[in-house]
């Protein structure tokens, strides 16, 4: 491993390409499976949810960060190292409220997006990109911090940027232990 | 364009865990939807026949490769260049018929499965690569290569290596131009 770590990188790669197809087909298929576009949207979250308690681990290993200080560390880790690492794209990360627990990551540009035009009109509804809001919330469960992860703007809706927020939720000890 | 050429590149992988565990949700997901191992193939097969059709203008565009004159020509290209570009491995390729239109790519190793340990009892005859399949059969319609493909052995099934038979299908013209 320590003799070829380039080699060891590439293997972990692959052509966006091919993951932006499988995952627009796995999206056609939650839509002929579900009519709502709520329960195609909780369905791809659940799904990424059950994705993001697995791939923590493998986070963790490959980018041997440290234990994140803040929420605001939090976040910056999830855009420039995780999103980095696997999407390949770095969303810019703004701080939304003054208790600094909620979060934006800006999309410029959505790799997942690729190959899709626009939602059809029947559609208006579905968040297309909601696995990546489920990889986050369980990837964040994992190393114990509990968040509201959701598309607050996307492009692919018409908006000028695609914005994902997150909202750390305080755990109760916290303020337990605040108001001792 | 031309100045970053590696950045460029990089922009073009991601990571091959979240496309691991993202095709592993959409094969549970038909397993979900069908009952029948057939079907979820079939499924798996059609799903990766509409990517590969999608698929070959990007393989063309960015491997800038020269048309193929023989089969074999073409399962090489398959493998040391399609699979190394979006799978990031290489199988090995070997004609199995004195015809040379039968060709077996071997995985040592299946990308798609690092973290499948092995099928459910109930899903003995599911073939969970299957949509790779449809993907090669897709990509070579598009260069009018009508062929079948599908997996002879899997590792998943307890085969020593994961193997996928190409059989190219000589056009009609093929054999009527040969026979005048």
């Amino acid at each position: 491993m320590s003799r070829s770590p380039g080699r060891k990188q590439e293997n972990h790669k692959i052509s966006r390409e091919l993951f932006v197809l499988t995952y627009g087909a796995l999206v056609a298929q939650l839509c002929k499976d579900y009519e709502k576009d709520e329960d195609v949207n909780a369905c791809l979250d659940r799904m990424g949810y059950s994705i993001g308690i697995r791939l923590i681990d493998d986070f963790l290993a490959r980018s041997a960060v440290k234990k994140c200080r803040s929420y605001s560390e939090t976040a910056d880790m999830i855009a420039q190292v995780a999103f980095k690492m696997y999407l390949g794209v770095t969303p810019s990360v703004s701080c939304s409220n003054a208790t600094g627990n909620e979060f934006s990551l800006i999309l410029d540009k959505n790799p997942l997006v690729d190959f899709v035009e626009e939602l059809p009109a029947e559609r208006a509804s579905l968040c297309y990109c909601n696995l990546l809001c489920g990889v986050i919330r369980g990837a964040l469960e994992m190393v114990h911090l509990a968040a509201e992860v959701s598309f607050l703007q996307d492009r692919l809706k018409g908006d000028a940027v695609t914005e994902i927020g997150i909202t750390f939720l305080r755990k109760p000890e916290d303020r337990r232990h605040r108001r001792n």
